[in-house]
């Protein structure tokens, strides 16, 4: 634990050093095609210039908890190494008979490892038993010599020579078949590709370009057929269920709605800053709006025959991006939601004009205007009717909000609702943090949306960190109301103050509903770094 | 106190068989509409039959502490009784110059007494100085033998022939009219009457009690005849207009819900310690809730001819009380809410299954759930469909929010929206501030909502100023999904750290869009002093 403590300032470092060498890394990384078992497999060179800070942090954390738990473990079988079948690894997949796991030619017990494991227990306990390869292939974050250091404290043998030649398991690269991606972006992940547009371009379009609209994948991107594609809406019991085809979607009413999404983690990078979260290092590029059209939810289930019911029921989206035993990315919605013509949730094939790209679903996704990023489903493959949310994983053990008190040993998922409509949000793109700004006048920009319909009603910006503030003139669009589901945009420009050598830059929105964002980032920090809406805060210099 | 420590088992048995008293308790109160003070009132038959398990706690402490510490006591005044002006009692209400109080024309020194109180001495205190009649009205417990007997003991004398009687009002006064109200609301305004509950008696319930529902009035209350009581529903061009008698009203279908309202005012009082504001000095107790039963708006509006409409219309409503140049209190809210049949808006009659009370609307009122108190306009006389919002005084120039930097001299109403749904919302009620807790544990109390439908799904609280939180645990009902229209009670037994000589206690409320309240007020204060829903905070003593 000493070492725990001894390497979180390093950290901070390396997060905070973490610009733009994103591009280098998704080269570095989209290189690394082969992801076959190799002996020896720890020899394999490693891709130390693309760091992630979360990725530091996750080797780093890992490493602290090599060194402080299990420093006793006997290294014998690096002189004799024991030998196992794969057979024998198979048989050791679950907690009773100890975990094992293969890389390479070596096998693992990484029992003592599961509980600490950054990307949460279930996720290590899919390669329980079996290679590692699949998975590292499909969360490239694990490809770095601090982790495999990390496994190599767990080493109990190696493969029978027999195995070593069976396990040819094809692990052709997942993500081989994933689009080229803008160069604009900043990667955050590259296995799944996570990336956010830089903050100067991010409001330099009411309607974000399709290149630079935020990414977030959680698996890699599916290659579909719109020839074949067909989506799956289940009926009610006695109803029809319905096979669509792309053309059976357009021939539902085109509808066309202006709406901007927010990925739950927008921001954690503030969060991470105050104490460290498990996610994808965000900046406030998280969110992006565009022109989406298609068919509308409500008219696509009514046809298969639902109707509003007056017990609680959710409608369950499968993607068809899937990983490696098969599992498809899933969400749900509430049925009322879903039904209801004055929410609008789209089937949307179409954004801003043009079909929809793969980084963003195509042929179709799930358009929920008002809600978490994450029950937009992309790749529809299938929608249901349940009783209960969506069982997903993204659903029940992700994306939900918890008190600052909690952390991974005392959550209690269940205990918190699915994140669903989000809260108000407001960030400064324009000035940057560091940045040095002229006397006289500064102007300053940035955008500001909330959930549910809520529109934006006001803007509040403070050069001196909150104790006066001006009014910002807001642009965009005018909404609807009740539906006020895309961002606005805001600018002011303010007198720098004489004298002034540096601006503490602040900004809150207030929503019709008058919530408003909270003060600071602390009270509202949680495990996974969901939800970051405090004030949005820029230190600038003054040029003299 | 070693006989108090006998009982207290029992006590417990006692309150584990107490189950749902509060509808019982509600009819208690309802069916004594006098709260003048009665002589011989000892001699008054007791409701005996509606014990909850605390009625008999209460008895049972009280005796034991009869028995315990006052058998010495003088009971000379029996024989010979002492007479006191009601003046001369009103001047003991306080442990310096002891603590009196009258039940009929029976005088009481209580001041032993207060801190045996079995609901707590701040409820005792309530009616210090004077009759205790229209608190144990309010709870029928205290209409026992034992407690009777009880206070027996501390009888000092009695009133004043002359007091007896009660005294009479002038006539030329608007505000002549205006009924008796409960004497344990904290009056902010008597002409218009505004007042709230105290804290110690707002949680207590989950539906608010009738006579202690926090009242905001603009304007005297009328006195309306419900024989002769109209409601004008002004039909669209080329329909009907509607001129319906309550037992018009009562045709419609029933409907029945349970709603908190909440003035925008509520926690003004907190603005003003940062910087002063125009309006009432607010408390926590701005806030209530209660079941409520009326016609639908939408199914009157429907049979007036109203339909939905795509361009944008307002409902407006005019009450029957005015000011002396006949202008009615009025306001409006959104025809799209006033039609959707899930806001649930009614033209309510009934208050926990009781007529209105005058103070509340008799005969008919708006409840609009989810929104600010200031549109649920009382003593209903008008409801039309017009292009744009009521131009109301209070719907133009007042319950609007604005920015920290707007003053008197620059304020624009027209640039703000009226307010509608309020934020999210919550606020200790035990302990108050400036108290001394014990060591040990300590057990906080209170209340939290959020407008819109939206549900409290959190409510954390800390003892440090928010450094550190607990989650509490929710009390009340269930919301239903998107309709949670009614607060949510919660408490917190949490140890006290050793050592400690104050408790910085801290709540703050999150809801099912997971918007939170800002830290602090300062940020959110405004001219009017609305919308005050900062984390709540109460400072107290550590006894050592």
């Amino acid at each position: 634990m000493l070492l725990h403590r001894a390497v979180i300032p390093h950290l901070r470092q390396a997060c905070r050093l973490k610009s733009a060498p994103s591009r280098l890394y998704i080269r570095a990384c989209s290189t690394d095609d082969s992801l076959q078992p190799q002996c020896p497999s720890l020899a394999f060179s490693g891709d130390n210039s693309s760091t992630g800070g979360w990725k530091v942090m996750g080797t780093l954390l890992g490493l602290g908890a090599v060194l402080a738990y299990h420093d006793h473990r006997c290294r014998a079988t690096q002189e004799s190494p024991h030998v196992y079948t794969r057979e024998e690894v198979r048989s050791h997949s679950s907690p009773e008979t100890r975990i094992w796991v293969t890389l390479g030619c070596e096998v693992f017990d990484v029992t003592e490892f599961v509980d600490l494991h950054p990307g949460g227990p279930s996720k290590l306990m899919l390669a329980a038993g079996g290679p590692l390869e699949p998975f590292w292939a499909l969360y490239a974050v694990h490809n770095q010599p601090h982790v495999r250091e990390m496994l190599a404290q767990y080493k109990i043998g190696e493969l029978s020579p027999e195995d070593k030649v069976t396990s040819t398991l094809k692990t052709s690269d997942p993500y081989i078949d994933d689009p080229v991606r803008h160069p604009a972006l900043k990667v955050n992940s590259q296995r799944p590709f996570n990336a956010e547009p830089p903050p100067e371009l991010l409001t330099e379009n009411y309607i974000t370009p399709n290149p630079i609209f935020f990414t977030r994948n959680h698996l890699p991107v599916p290659n579909l057929d719109p020839e074949t594609y067909r989506l799956h809406v289940v009926g009610p019991p006695g109803g029809q269920s319905l096979c669509l085809s792309l053309d059976d979607l357009y021939k539902f009413p085109k509808h066309e709605i202006t709406v901007t999404l927010q990925c739950a983690g927008n921001r954690r990078s503030e969060m991470t800053q105050f104490k460290e979260v498990r996610g994808l290092e965000w900046n406030i590029g998280a969110i992006s709006t565009a022109r989406w059209a298609g068919a509308r939810l409500c008219d696509v289930l009514a046809k298969a025959g639902h109707q509003l019911c007056e017990t609680e029921a959710h409608v369950c989206f499968e993607g068809l991006d899937s990983d490696p035993t098969g599992t498809a990315y899933g969400a749900s919605i509430p049925l009322a939601r879903a039904m209801d013509p004055e929410a609008e949730v789209l089937l949307a094939y179409e954004m801003n004009g043009q079909p929809l790209p793969r980084d963003h679903g195509f042929p179709v996704r799930v358009v929920v205007p008002g809600v978490v990023g994450a029950r937009h489903v992309k790749w529809l493959g299938k929608v249901s009717v349940e009783p209960e949310e969506s069982y997903s994983h993204w659903q029940r053990r992700d994306y939900k909000g918890f008190s600052p008190s909690v952390d991974w040993d005392t959550v209690d998922f269940d205990s918190a609702p699915s994140i669903q409509e989000l809260p108000v949000q407001s960030a400064i793109t324009e000035p940057k943090d560091g940045e040095t700004v002229q006397s006289g006048e500064v102007t300053i920009k940035g955008y500001a949306w909330s959930g549910g319909g809520r529109a934006v009603v006001r803007v509040d910006v403070s050069l001196d960190g909150g104790l006066t503030w001006h009014v910002a003139e807001l642009d965009g669009e005018e909404q609807r109301p009740r539906k006020a589901w895309a961002w606005r945009l805001w600018q002011l420009q303010a007198p720098v103050p004489a004298g002034r050598k540096e601006l503490n830059i602040v900004c809150k929105a207030i929503d019709d509903s008058y919530n408003v964002q909270p003060d600071t980032v602390a009270p509202i920090w949680n495990l996974r770094g969901v939800l970051s809406n405090a004030w949005h805060r820029v230190h600038v210099h003054v040029a003299p």
